[in-house]
C-alpha cells in the first residue's frame, strides 16, 4: 500500500513529509525516491521471496556501534541513531520505537517476574520501576544497513521554524517560490476522475463545484477508529491552498464539513462532536485537501501553528469574504524544504545556529 | 512545588486539567483535592522520614490483579489500569509510563543481550521486534492504593467532545455558566501583586494596561528547555477569555508577544521562530492568560481545537475590533467537566453513548 502512494509523491513531498510526521512515519516510506524516481533502486540485491536475505539479517545489538542521534522523539519514546556495524563499510540506522501497551501484555506481565523498584512511597502513593520479562516489553526495530548519506539526511531532525507569513510575504515569497517549485497533482486528478484508488473511495461527491472524494489518509489503515483520519479532495481544481480562498468557497467548504461529516458518522460511527477537520498551511501539496481526525489522535500535523480549523475558516470568510487575502497566516517549515531555505535568503526568518537538531 | 500549586486550584479546575493534560499529567497532583480541600487527608497513615512506608511497598506484580483500562495514551505508551491488591480490600490503580530513550541506554543496549526478533527483511531495510535488558528498558509505574472512587474516576479517560461555539451559544449558556460556576483567581492576584511565588518570576513588566507577569508553567521544571513552557499571566483584570478580547486589547497583546519572546530568547536562547505563542479556549482559569512552548515540544493544548495563536488574534482584532465577539469559536470538553454537562443540557452537543472510554 505505502509503495503504491509514493509514486504521488516528489521527493521534496517526502522529504517534508518526513519532518512533519515524525515518529507517525512508516520510516521506510522515503526511500525509494531517493533518485527522485519511483522505483525500488535497482542496483542494491533483490528481496527473496519470503522477504528474508539471511546475509543481512542481525541476530543482536552486539554487532551496532553507536555514533549519534539523529532524531528524538521523547515523547513518543522512539529514537533514531546513527551507526557503523562492526567490521563493516558504510553507515547504519537504526530507529527504535517502544510499543504500546496492550490489555493481553498488561495481563501477562501481572506476575512475580515483573520486578518493582521502589523510589518513593507516600501515603497512598507508590512510585516504582518495573523491570519486565523482555518478551513483553519489546522494541519495535527498523535497521537500515547500508545507509546512504540520503539516508541519513532523511531520518536526520531538522530544526523547525515557525513563519508569520504576511500577505506581502506571501505574494513576493511564497506564492513565487510554489509557482516556480510546482510539483504535479496528477495523482490527485486520477483519483478524482476515477482513474486510480477507485476501491480507496469512501464518498464521493461528483458536483464540479463543490463535490469531493474522501479517501482515507495513508497514515490510517481504515480498520480501527482509534486513529481515524480521512482526507477530503475538492472537486475544483486551480485552488492551491487557503490563501485563495475567498468567499465564493464557501458553499463548497460547508459541503466538505457537512457531508464529510455525515459520511464518517455513518460509515465509522464518529459523530461530529468527536471529529478534528482542518486544513494544514503550508499544505503538502497544492490542490485544496481537507484533514479529518478522530479527537483523541493527537495527529503531529493538528498543532495550531500549522493546523486551521474549517470550521473557523468558514466563519471567516461568510463574514470577511477576502479574509485570507489579508490575514497573517503563521506556518512552520524544516531545514529540510526549500521554502525554508528560500525563507531564510530572503530574509524573512533568521538561520539557526545549532543546524544539526532541534533542541 | 505540585504541592504548593494546587492551592489555587478548585477540584473542577484540577479535573479539567487532568483531562486535557493526559499522560503529561504528575498523577498525584488530583490527589490532595478529593474532598475539595487543599490538605493531604488526615486519616490515611502517615509518610515515614524516609518517605517508605514498608507495609505498602509492592516487590512485583504478582499482587495486582487487573480490572480494566482507565485510560490508554498509546501513541505516547502510556496506560492507567484499575485493579485489585490480592487478598486485600478496595481497589488499586497502576500507571504504567514507558520511559524516553536517553543516549546511555542506547549505548549499554548494544550488546548481545539486545536479541533480535527478525519480522521481515526487504533490501536495506531489515524490521525486527528488540528484546533487551529488563533494567535498560523500565517502565516507569505509580501504584495507588487504596484507591477511592474518586480517584478511579479521575483517572478514567472521559469522552472529550467538540463544541463550535457560536456568540448566541456563548451569551447565552458558556456566559451565564462561567458567571454562575466561577472560581476565584486570587492565585493570579497574588502573583501580580508581588506576594506569592516571586522567585519563580522570570519577567515582570507593570504597567497597569499592557502590563504582563512571565512565569514558568507548572509542566515545566524550567532546567532544559526541550520542554520549555512559560505562561504569561496579564496584568489588567477582568479579562476573562478570548471572548472578551476587542481592538482596545492589540497594545495589550502585542506587548505579551513582543516582550515575551525576546525575554525568552533572551535567558533561554529560544529565538522568536521556535516559539509556540497561543491562548486557550476555553481557558483553565478565566484570567487572561498566554502560553508559550518551544515548538518542538507537542503540548497537549497546543491542537488546533483548543489553541488560538497569538499572533492570528492580534491580526484579527487589528482588522476587525470585534472579531472574537461575533466568531464561532471551537473548544474541547470532557464529560468529567460541569460546562460539558451543561453544553449536553442545553442541547449544544449531544451525549455520546459510550460514555466509559473515548474510543
Amino acid at each position: 500500500m505505502w509503495l503504491k502512494r509514493l509514486t504521488r509523491f516528489s521527493r521534496r513531498d517526502v522529504i517534508q513529509s518526513v519532518f512533519s510526521q515524525g515518529p507517525r512515519l512508516d520510516c521506510r516510506r522515503s526511500y525509494y525516491t531517493t533518485k527522485g524516481d519511483m522505483e525500488p533502486e535497482t542496483k542494491k540485491p533483490k528481496v527473496e521471496d519470503n522477504g528474508h536475505r539471511e546475509d543481512q539479517v542481525v541476530r543482536d545489538l552486539s554487532q551496532f556501534e553507536f555514533v549519534r542521534v539523529l532524531a528524538d522523539y521523547s515523547q513518543k519514546k522512539v529514537v533514531c541513531v546513527e551507526g557503523r556495524i562492526k567490521d563493516k563499510e558504510g553507515k547504519a540506522v537504526l530507529w527504535l520505537d517502544k510499543t504500546p501497551f496492550s490489555e493481553n501484555v498488561i495481563k501477562s506481565m501481572c506476575t512475580e517476574k515483573s520486578q518493582l523498584v521502589p523510589e518513593f512511597n507516600n501515603d497512598v502513593y507508590g512510585s516504582y520501576s518495573t523491570l519486565v520479562d523482555p518478551k513483553l516489553n519489546e522494541i519495535k526495530t527498523t535497521l537500515v544497513y547500508p545507509a546512504t548519506e540520503q539516508h541519513i539526511q532523511r531520518f536526520l531532525q531538522k530544526p523547525l521554524y515557525i513563519v508569520e507569513e504576511t500577505p506581502e510575504c506571501y505574494n513576493t515569497v511564497t506564492l513565487p517560490f510554489i509557482e516556480k517549485e510546482q510539483f504535479s497533482v496528477d495523482w490527485v486528478y486520477n483519483i478524482l476522475e476515477g482513474k486510480k484508488e477507485t476501491d480507496r473511495i469512501i464518498y464521493e461527491d461528483k458536483d464540479p463545484d463543490i463535490g469531493f472524494t474522501l479517501i482515507p489518509d495513508l497514515k490510517w489503515n481504515a480498520k480501527q477508529t482509534v486513529d481515524l483520519y480521512c482526507l477530503a479532495l475538492v472537486r475544483p481544481r486551480g485552488i492551491k491552498s487557503l490563501r485563495d480562498l475567498t468567499g465564493k468557497h464557501v458553499s463548497l467548504l460547508k459541503n466538505v464539513l457537512d457531508k464529510g461529516r455525515e459520511v464518517i458518522e455513518e460509515k465509522f460511527k464518529i459523530g461530529k462532536e468527536r471529529l478534528r477537520v482542518y486544513l494544514h498551511y503550508q499544505p503538502t501539496f497544492y490542490h485544496l485537501h481537507v484533514h479529518f481526525n478522530v479527537i483523541t489522535f493527537e495527529a503531529s500535523g493538528s498543532h495550531c501553528e500549522k493546523a486551521y480549523l474549517l470550521r473557523s475558516v468558514i466563519d471567516n470568510l461568510e463574514q470577511y469574504p477576502d479574509y485570507y487575502q489579508k490575514a497573517t497566516l503563521t506556518c512552520v517549515v524544516s531545514e529540510g524544504q526549500n521554502l525554508c531555505q528560500e525563507l531564510i535568503s530572503k530574509g524573512v526568518i533568521r538561520k539557526l545556529e545549532n543546524t544539526n537538531k532541534d533542541e
